[in-house]
């Protein structure tokens, strides 16, 4: 079999696990061509655990060496667009780690480059979306069976983190240094799976916490108001200060109901007639008989399914289908281009903070920027009077 | 025993229950002392069923039989305040249903006066207050075992009403007849309980959808985001059309979580350390160890209670409370001046969304009363066009 030689640029925690997997051969179609990293820590490293791998201090080097088909960006976030964009016009497929930058304007230059490439393979790593529940989450969405969305509601606060955390590097949770704090770095999964499976929102409105229960300049907390423009709500919440966490993802359908308990559990609500001809046909007496009595069941079928998660899998998954889209045309899970969505939420989440006010999608991408580099200034300036 | 003699005005749903509890012996420490309903049917229904309880047409006329020692106004929400100050004038004591009112600046009025009569009882219907599941979350909160508030979230989607229901009367969900929807009519208690259990919002911001799956003026669903202004924030969401209805109430805490699902089962996570203790201390070895592995379990203790409701119970026992207030100075569940609570919340609610802006609490009462008299006028040139 025919194996994708994959550059792993930055060997850090993500880098260095998916190097291990393929070690391991747990992704057959793949294998490593090369690594790169700045830091001579990892070159060590790599030299103790990967000695027959080449090794490059220049990822330009890496991409130009004639070692690897394809890099994946294991770095920081403000890298990922460039990196990709450098990798294609190499002709060298690209495997972006997500976010796939920290704002749109950054972004849309790499769509816009690989649109010029389409002979090339740019994916993103959302492992999200090869985990099964979300995948099940969204044919249910998307065949129909609920209906159209009303509202979804997603909790999801299990990405504790201790100010420990957050002092490992200086670079951590600063608008420098990653662009964000929550949104940018724990959460885009999340923002990822939730436009995949309702859609974009026509309008955000937040109100977001920096530095709430950590010394941080950036958000530990958000809470997102969203409206579709179609009638339809939804509220997006997230947090790293809680170590009790909760992940619960309601949709409202037109004909039925999905809840996602803990990413495990997936309860499916679904009606037997739509809501809205219940309301059409029902009067008080009828809603008090499935109310009082033992009425409710007949309404709706419940589906209760469980879902066990192995740490590692959905990556693996994700770099297989990557290698399956160079090697043999197999459609991509995950493509680059989808990347901007999430970052685009992150952004109108960002900025209606920012602005105090509800603002619509997409949101200028040049006020966007220049807000954000009025945080990063302003940083700078904090830490100098520091 | 002596007895309070309540006058009932108002012969509907709520004032029959109430006069059949109080016959049936639920209420010992109460009786039926007069009825009163503008409505000729009721009349004969009374003459029926209590044919030994004097029965007025006018409500002042009962007020000042000499027939009662208390009321309780089981009438549209419009009129409870006019109702509580006309009784608290003639030195009778007042229960009001529940809301207290439409806008705030009615029902001040009525408190005020309350206030220069410190020697009657004034009272409120909110029921919810007598249920063991909220007393418990508010002594959880009152004795600081989940420290501070960071966080509360409430879904309550429970408050399924058919089209049929709007269409009885044309009174209903309409600005003019009730002074909106679901924030007026079906989620007083819940907005209550909040501000009982959490304290109120500094700043509201809110979506709120009018007429959105039924054919009415006023609101069928509400998006809420509260801000308690010393960095918690909240989330309210209300609406009439999930016939699948989510409760799901959490509130997360410096030290610990309550999880309330279906107004029935409470799950408190007390941690062992204050979560601002853990996170000076825990370096990311440690936090991999309680996420990875089976070190969750210790650093908190769960507690999971039931308990089982009976419609009535809870309006038995503020009726009960009520009565023991005014023969024995009981301290009052539901003293009416907390009334202007809820309705201060569900006007800001309001108000946010006329606005299209985050509105600061307590609402500025004159503009609330003017802009909802415009939905009034709006109405009823709405309702001669069609």
């Amino acid at each position: 079999m025919k194996k994708l030689r994959l550059g792993i640029i930055g060997l850090g925690a993500q880098g260095g696990a998916y190097a291990g997997f393929i070690t391991e051969g747990k992704v057959p179609n793949m294998e490593i061509g090369a690594i790169c990293d700045i830091d001579p820590e990892k070159k060590k490293l790599a030299a103790e655990k990967y000695p027959d791998i080449p090794f490059y201090d220049d990822y330009i080097a890496l991409i130009e060496s004639g070692d690897v088909d394809a890099i994946v960006t294991c770095v920081p976030h403000y890298l990922h667009p460039e990196m990709g964009i450098n990798a294609l016009k190499r002709d060298v497929h690209a495997l972006l780690e997500k976010p796939a930058g920290v704002y749109t304007k950054q972004v849309k230059e790499l769509n816009d480059f690989a649109a010029t490439k389409p002979e090339l393979t740019f994916g993103i790593m959302f492992n999200q979306r090869a985990n099964e529940l979300y995948q099940k989450v969204k044919s249910v969405i998307d065949n129909g069976e609920i209906g159209g969305i009303r509202r979804t509601n997603w909790i999801i606060t299990t990405w504790w983190r201790p100010q420990g955390y957050y002092d490992q590097s200086a670079w951590r949770a600063t608008w420098e240094g990653e662009g964000g704090g929550v949104l940018v770095n724990q959460a885009p999964h999340q923002l990822d799976l939730l436009q995949w499976i309702a859609g974009m929102p026509k309008k955000v409105y937040s109100n977001v916490k920096y530095g709430y229960q950590r010394d941080i300049a950036v958000e530990d907390e958000v809470t997102a108001l969203l409206d579709y423009g179609n009638g339809a709500t939804g509220v997006f919440v997230t947090a790293t200060h809680d170590i009790m966490g909760t992940d619960r993802f309601e949709i409202l359908g037109d004909k039925g109901k999905i809840v996602v308990d803990d990413s495990k559990k997936v309860t499916i609500k679904r009606l037997k007639v739509p809501e809205a001809e219940m309301s059409a046909k029902m009067d008080m007496q009828d809603v008090m008989k499935i109310f009082m009595g033992t009425g409710a069941a007949d309404i709706y079928d419940e589906e209760v399914l469980e879902f066990e998660n192995v740490w590692g899998a959905q990556h693996t998954d994700v770099l297989k289908n990557f290698a399956a889209n160079v090697l043999d045309g197999t459609p991509l899970l995950a493509p680059g281009s989808d990347g901007i969505q999430g970052v685009a939420l992150a952004n109108a989440i960002h900025l209606s903070s920012w602005l105090d006010k509800e603002v619509e999608l997409p949101v200028d991408e040049d006020l966007y920027f220049a807000e954000l580099n009025k945080k990063i200034e302003e940083e700078k300036t904090a830490l100098v009077q520091k």
